[in-house]
């Protein structure tokens, strides 16, 4: 007897909120073609239409999924503009179906991009396409297909290259390693674009005792291992899960007692 | 050998919220009566005891789920009170279990009922039945029962009718299309009781050019094709996914952009 | 043919949120060491760092999910810290896994306590552990492994004993049965440590005809079967889904309308 040919897990990712049906809706069309495919939730909160947030978040997350995992990652502002519903597959094994304005553009390219195809084929659709809920009409039913084994040359013209988004690096100025916010978790943890290279090439360069690190507000405090390493209600800094250099409070939100946002600027200082 | 009977998933809608354990024990009952059954979240983020949101939610989801699915409403301010407990069987397939308070109305009517029942069965409850958690007591249970090939009229007595809401249709007056806000998504967007073909049949006695839409506190704005075609910040009217005119602002929040909600009024003017 | 050994189910309760990836990256993680386990959420709506919310929330799920469900809890203020990563296998069959805070303490001792071991073994958890998500990197792989059939001893070294957290009963003081909420939920419903034995108690020894509640802003009110059998906007009090009496507003929020919290005072008075 010939075994069940296994389906591929599918796992969303949108700015959809939880106050709506609408990724309900989306669930029930990928059940529809694909009735026993492994759905999985990784957030629907993104800030509403924040391409970047998703896309780290996206990032963030493909490593940990089985290897042929569907990601379908709906951060779309531009739905029913020019923008291009698109799917790729990758190196890795995992394969990306969204709009291309970015949001993928992360985490494909960390899987390392094969083949990018537009999502065109109208077999592969809903039979009516709204301008305005492509989540539902074309991402999922797109995903459901892959799942069960639909070739990704099925779904539409292959396509030479995606919209990518950048982050900028922390840069070296004088005596100070230089990044910002790039992403701010539920517990208000600011996360920045520093990594634990710049910060050891910066560290070996000033044969540094301790690095500190210093806010827009003027706060400075020390990189500790563990949240719990500073007592509670206090501010410090840390290589969070992200891998990044991160300033949280301990048991506190720090984006909202410091009153800082996206963007705003993080230096890590050499104490000789 | 013969296959394993296929359980019809169980889809779940409730006003519960975020915060507690109330669904995750609804799913844990579930679970335990039809091990098998798949189970899919709909939203549980309709506002606190809103029938009314919740009703359109469901009959906004049901379509686009595989044809058997159980769906699980639970909005249900009267619970413990002498509204009954129902299930419904429809001619599109769909099952409809929840309070008979008009939260399965919109949907059943939409799906063509076919049998309503009274969930009085107390083999098809859990032994204790709370005055306060009917979801968990009773709903849960008579889905996965339900999901697992139990017949409807085991679970109780027929009843004839069941609690109806309605939607008041838009209204000619002069030459305006007068509608009102239904539904506020979690995005901002007023979705509005104003269909295409009431739309449609307005514009063609008008021979209209064009439509214009004016809201309560005075804007006025075209329709579009798509939250794109408007310049970010600009506000828009669509026939959004729900099939409805809907306000909207191009990456922003329409409801607390114009301070409205539900209920507020929504004109179409001829434009010729 | 053998048949395929059953997965348990694996039941997820987090304060991480709805805003971020973590709990989906816990999500791939038990999806790739256990491919057919079934995943359900309980809630991951905990307020942050809210150990006790979290062990209540817990206590309240667990005898509603299937025999051999392993539970995963993590409220974890302390990762990172000497705190001890531990599992529990019950008497009841169900496995408890999280931080050694009191997270699991309530529902462990519910279940009956069989066993602890701290979760030390590698092999059983990704290969690099951060000090700052345990539930990625320790948590989440050991329910997995539990739940295709490990050893709960291969996980690590057997302990002795658990943190504890306990909940003060009620008191008795003059006329009064004294008090204090311990659980607020989504609703705004203000849930107390007085369950049904110490109110029954209490009435039989003053032969009282009927029970009045106080609470901390002067308000005093009756006990209800049902939130229906008050008239809306009208406060009460109920012996609610916890089994523990509850403060309630119909159709409101007694939280927000009493300006209550955790910790406030609610007195039952014999009125004869």
């Amino acid at each position: 007897m010939p075994s069940r040919p296994q389906r591929a897990p599918i796992a969303l990712l949108t700015d959809f909120g939880y106050h709506d049906h609408y990724v309900g809706v989306m669930k029930g069309v990928i059940a529809t073609i694909a009735q026993s495919a492994r759905l999985f939730d990784i957030t629907h909160g993104i800030p509403p239409q924040s391409v970047m947030a998703g896309a780290i978040a996206l990032r963030q997350s493909w490593r940990f999924f089985p290897k042929r995992t569907v990601f379908v990652a709906v951060v779309d502002p531009g739905v029913g503009s020019a923008r291009k519903p698109i799917a790729i597959d990758t190196q890795a094994g995992a394969r990306f179906v969204g709009p291309d304005n970015g949001v993928l553009s992360l985490a494909a390219n960390d899987a390392g991009m094969l083949r990018i195809v537009e999502l065109r084929a109208s077999k592969y659709r809903l039979k009516d396409v709204s301008a305005t809920f492509h989540g539902r009409d074309i991402f999922a039913p797109a995903a459901a297909w892959l799942s069960i084994g639909t070739r990704i040359t099925s779904l539409g013209p292959t396509l030479r290259e995606i919209a990518h988004l950048s982050i900028a690096p922390a840069t070296r100025r004088g005596k100070g390693l230089e990044g910002k916010v790039i992403y701010i978790d539920g517990f208000g943890n600011l996360v920045t674009n520093i990594d634990r290279p710049a910060l050891d090439a910066f560290a070996a360069s000033f044969r540094a005792v301790q690095l500190l690190v210093r806010i827009d507000k003027g706060a400075t405090m020390e990189i500790l291992q563990a949240y719990a390493d500073a007592p509670t209600g206090a501010p410090l800094a840390l290589l969070g899960s992200f891998a990044l250099l991160e300033i949280a409070i301990r048991d506190g939100n720090a984006a909202s007692h410091f009153g800082l946002g996206e963007g705003a600027s993080v230096t890590v200082i050499a104490s000789t």
